[in-house]
């Protein structure tokens, strides 16, 4: 292999940075693969973090010490995200996704692939603070954005089912009380193998509106001796307020949703982007 | 803004282009968003392009014409992809994933946000000629895989779920045979407005052993009168080697899982690498 230019290590190292948000690069893995001097490769780090930072495309920054390197995250600028929840706000109001019974229609944007890895990142800027080690959620509609959110964070992801199943060994399966004011009873089972006790979970999930779901998978950490360090979903209903679990942060409140008049608002959480800020 | 240097555009533009696989950028996106001149734009997409092109990274290339721009294709090199099923394939034949009843657990690798994304992307390598419009799965443990294979390829995914949900609208539900040789009946729904009649559809699951719920969604795809292009599966079982559907393309096969002897063997698939090559 002839020598390596600059402009053309720094694709390659922008590559490998951005396709491993969160993860560790040693100086060492660069140097050997570029045959570069490790000042040289430096150099080039900079220019990267300085590129991303410049658009508002996420942030690099350096570690020093024996396991140090270097790491991308994928933060957005704040007018990105204003933009972005703005966008897909306008899209969930449009009134032809009221379905019969006052549901709105949303599985074409909770399993976009560029949508979920947007707001992947957006709830790894909320979270990745409280240092979580992986990603709950219930099966089915939230998977996409909680892998999406876990991929961010660099992070594994841990799904719960309504039953167990034989092909994932033993489980701790629980009851919970889910829908409306009266509720109704279900079950969450979780293979015993997918979590460690005191490891922390985010659980993040498509839709709250009771908030049963939610505080279901809040129960089966405590059954896990697994503390959760946060709850996110994308869209919240403002009715109820009163949820059954606490502390939700949603990207979304969907305010009102009207069959009769063809009317249906979501808005962004202010308090979300607020937080972020 | 003071003036931008090509170092500082050449990050960015990697960024850009590697968020968004198999999306057209026009010349203009870039050369407004950098205040830069055509000649000067083609000239870095060139450097880009050969950077990760060098490394194994993926294609970047130019279509012309009115409606012509940059595209990155996230192709992986042919070594890339073997030492990545090699790897896969030793994580899954560890034995302490032999179940009780000969079952194999793989949930800790079918929800692994980084393992899903490069499987993603040699799912993507083996399909894109086939120019299919969505990846349709079934819930749950695929939906992952499915995910990051819809996002190498730039088109949405379509969850096929057990049954019809409110929040969903109205469905169409088939039955389908699922299971060993006698099998049993199992339902399969989907609702109406995630497909519309001729749309190319991309089968994407975890697991195959009898095949019996890719033939399902087979038969679903009949109902909206919507082609299917190509059937991928993570895993398929050597036994039995007739499967209910046909065509089905597996990046790996289980030879055996032995309990009693606390043996499993899964290897890649020599024939999906043959096709890549």
């Amino acid at each position: 292999m002839d020598r390596i230019k600059r402009n053309e290590r720094l694709g390659a190292m922008t590559h490998l940075l951005i396709q491993t948000p969160n993860k560790i690069h040693t100086f060492s893995e660069f140097c050997e693969m570029f045959g570069s001097a490790k000042s040289t490769i430096s150099e080039d780090i900079n220019m990267i973090a300085d590129s991303l930072s410049r658009f508002g495309l996420g942030t690099v920054y350096t570690i020093s010490g024996a396991s140090g390197g270097v790491i991308y995250q994928p933060s957005l600028s704040i007018d990105k995200v204003k933009e972005t929840l703005d966008n897909i706000s306008k899209t969930l109001s449009d009134p032809a996704r009221i379905l019969p019974g006052g549901f709105l229609y949303t599985s074409d944007i909770t399993s976009d692939p560029a949508i979920c890895e947007i707001l992947g990142r957006i709830f790894a800027m909320r979270f990745w603070q409280h240092s979580p080690s992986f990603v709950l959620t219930m099966e089915t509609k939230g998977i996409p954005l909680a892998l999406m959110t876990a991929r961010a964070l660099n992070i594994p992801l841990v799904i719960a089912r309504r039953d167990s199943k034989a092909y994932e060994g033993s489980a701790v399966k629980i009851s919970y009380i889910s829908g409306g004011e009266a509720g109704h009873i279900e079950t969450m089972a979780l293979s015993r193998r997918s979590v460690k006790a005191g490891q922390r979970a985010l659980i993040i999930d498509d839709f709250a509106k009771g908030g049963g779901t939610l505080q279901g998978m809040v129960d089966m950490m405590a059954e896990f001796q697994s503390p959760v360090v946060g709850i996110g979903v994308m869209i919240s209903t403002a009715v109820p307020s009163e949820k059954r679990c606490r502390d939700v942060k949603a990207l979304f409140t969907l305010d009102a949703i009207d069959a009769a008049n063809a009317k249906c608002v979501v808005s962004p959480s202010e308090e979300f982007i607020h937080a972020i800020e």
